[in-house]
């Protein structure tokens, strides 16, 4: 039987999986990112949870089993040069050739690429992206990330840091963001920009306790200043969507992440302002869908998926 | 010897080149499209033209020519369909399948794609976007066109009307577009959109003695309303560059058309701005370069190119 894994590199977390052929998740491990600050150690370690793993499905299946490769989601993850670059929410610093790394412990194709990107290939190959040629992901998180896939393959560009839509400037000169510019998309729709959204409106101070959470649950209760929070946050990502419809006009546009989770209070004003929006020509072509994938199981689907990407 | 033939539809007239492989225009002939009301007639007419074309070539090579195509740029130009669909600056009216019709005369390959699209495709393969996988045009003029090339192919998108930079809302809720919308790039950046700066700048009418080229002219005397006015575009402009950064990392973002003639009063704001409303992780990996084709020629070197196009 053949296999792959899947790893989503976490600032704190890394999930590691093993995925069959048909995208079931058969085998899964864990271990604390946060814990190394070399490349080394963490992946032998890595390394050691992959061997595991696939002598316990060895096991299972009676056979030898043939692994595809490893793929990796990873902040900042280049697919060009199979490195993750610099990314500042983690431990290990520099720039961090996994590919090398992996190799020394097992000899197979290793991918890597962004997160957001690997979600978008995991739609793709294992969720309701199936047989599309052209969509875009946006991923709501701690950040605002995005994966475009035009004619069927992912674009990465020409330095491997294409679809970064969540730093698309939606309000010229508007809120600071953490890249030092102003008014991108992510200031404004990210789990951080909803709590701040929420504040405003309320007049109160951001402090931890109020999360996209709490805010998606007081909408589910009729509270107005939540609901018209998300009123607010989904014409912003209405106006961005069907902005980057004016780029490659895809077949759907796929949403997921924690905020996402609020349902309709967000979708119904997000699906409104998107229509409201859209350049007339497209008006029809184009449909907002939530990600068809278990947000448990995206990152690691994902991360396998771009194992099958073809040149 | 390979010819092709690049026919650049416009509203008013249409240019018609026969083209030879290295991208010199050896032919050229002109109809008035604004005469016609019927595509049976005025595609008649064209294969006249083009019939007359390879005659007089094939007297001059002393051989008959391979001629590879026709390729055809025109407003709602449709890549897939092969078919202008109701563009509605052209007074002949409707879906007009030119690739049926012109194979009643001769059976060749026909490709269409919109003006800008071929503009973009004419910088890829006869310009200065040769041997670059990602890159993207911005055409200004009346409008503002744009065609996007990733990894070596025009998106299209799932319809074929993908590249619509000109509609990206650049400003919420800012100027009034013909498309129906508020703030689109086009209503800043077009020769329309700058000299209505001017006029809100100068606090005086628009009327038709005011043009983009006079208020370039201006701007080279260092009339500081001029001035301030190409500020202003090339701000916004520059805004416009750098969010398409974020879409598809490409490696130049290419500029054309009439207001560009300006040149540095546009330039050197533009620049400024691209810079400073770039994401730090694209610093240095995107150039804006003007188109390198000659004015009068890149409508004809756009389209025949067109044919060169690799599924």
């Amino acid at each position: 039987m053949k296999y792959s894994i899947g790893v989503d590199m976490g600032g704190t977390n890394t999930d590691i999986g093993l995925v069959s052929e048909n995208g079931n998740i058969v085998q899964r491990r864990n271990m604390p990112t946060s814990a190394y600050t070399e490349l080394d150690p963490y992946v032998r370690d890595m390394m050691h949870l992959v061997d595991e793993m696939v002598k316990e499905q060895e096991m299972l299946d009676g056979e030898a089993i043939n692994l595809e490769g490893i793929g990796i989601g990873a902040p900042n993850g280049n697919y060009y040069t199979g490195c993750v670059d610099n990314a500042p929410n983690l431990t290990i610093k520099g720039v961090l050739d996994f590919g090398k790394e992996i190799r020394k412990y097992r000899m197979v194709p290793v991918v890597l690429s962004n997160d957001a990107n690997a979600a978008a290939y995991g739609e793709y190959v294992y969720g309701g992206a199936r047989g599309m040629k052209h969509f875009i992901m946006f991923t709501l998180g701690t950040g605002v990330g995005s994966g475009i896939v035009v004619d069927g393959k992912l674009v990465h560009g020409s330095t491997g840091a294409a679809g970064e839509l969540g730093h698309n400037i939606l309000i010229p000169h508007g809120r600071k963001c953490s890249c030092g510019r102003e008014g991108c998309l992510e200031t404004y729709t990210s789990a951080r920009g909803i709590v701040q959204t929420y504040c405003e409106l309320k007049g109160c101070e951001v402090t931890p306790e109020i999360t996209s959470m709490m805010i998606g649950n007081l909408a589910h209760e009729g509270d107005p200043t939540a609901l018209r929070t998300w009123e607010i946050v989904g014409d912003q990502l209405g106006l961005a969507m069907a902005n980057s419809v004016t780029f490659s006009a895809p077949e759907a546009i796929f949403l997921m992440g924690g905020p996402t989770k609020v349902g309709e209070p967000l979708l119904k004003p997000l699906r409104a302002a998107f229509d409201k929006y859209l350049l007339n020509i497209y008006a029809g072509t184009c449909s907002i869908r939530m990600s068809e994938l278990h947000a448990n199981e995206v990152a690691i689907l994902g991360a396998a998926a771009l194992l099958k990407m073809k040149e």
